[in-house]
């Protein structure tokens, strides 16, 4: 897909957040029967539904420019979730994993953190202030997900892995 | 490689790093080279010395752990890089060009934050100070580039683009 103006990259980039969410979701339920703590494991599970919740948001965007709700291949999201899935193969169960699923997450966070801040910012600057103000609400979550993540961090695994 | 502690996490994440700085510096130069605007060029210059810089630093961390300085494949930012690759491929020169390039270098830059945030609170964890030092500073490092980058994208290439 040529990309000559700032509406065609930001349908594409759409596209791109788009399946990244989609593939997270499917990803997420796994992440959270390998966690052990509890308050880890209720983290994934309700960011799971948050996700679910993103993905739903992101049709409303594509409605309002008009668009089909499609996704297109998003290598960084797939190499991300791809050494999640290597994480859970070689940590041992227990605080290793533990401290290693929460690294992974936050590797997500960070990639939906970038998509949804250009997104938010390419939305004001076309005028479609509607998008923006959705796309904006999503990216405080995530961020919210990623501080939560670096408490439970902080104050548990971390410690007792050491 | 089998991870069984924090001591095994912290590592194998620091090959990961390494990893992805030194695909980095290797992948800024050719975006400095398709950004239009002087300031997105330079800010792409500048950032590829810093990337080296980021290199030796992560040297010295492996000399501390006792260990020879080696990376290990990192599929997320494989992905981050194929992406600005499709981008740059894709995008018609001048102002879509620098907005997706923007877009293309703060995946990138988001994926380090979360990377050396996890390693700084390992080395802390792990009581090592030095270790988490070095690691901080590049994290405040990345984390100020993103934002020049926002400003970047805010002040000029959006508006232009749009």
């Amino acid at each position: 897909m040529a990309m000559t103006n700032l509406q065609d990259l930001f349908i594409h980039h759409l596209k791109d957040i788009y399946y990244a969410e989609k593939k997270l979701a499917k990803a997420l339920p796994k992440m959270a029967s390998k966690a052990t703590e509890e308050p880890l494991r209720s983290a994934f599970e309700e960011h799971q539904r948050q996700t679910e919740e993103h993905v739903k948001r992101l049709e409303q965007v594509f409605e309002q420019c008009g668009q089909k709700a499609s996704g297109t291949t998003c290598p960084a999201i797939d190499g991300i979730v791809e050494e999640g899935e290597e994480l859970m193969k070689e940590a041992e169960k227990g605080e290793a994993m533990d401290a290693g699923l929460i690294a992974a997450a936050q590797a997500a966070e960070h990639y939906e953190i970038a998509r949804y801040g250009t997104l938010a910012s390419w939305a004001k600057m076309l005028d479609m202030g509607d998008a923006q103000k959705i796309l904006h609400k999503t990216l405080e979550e995530e961020k919210q997900t990623d501080e939560k993540l670096s408490k439970l961090a902080m104050q548990q695994v971390n410690r007792k892995a050491a």
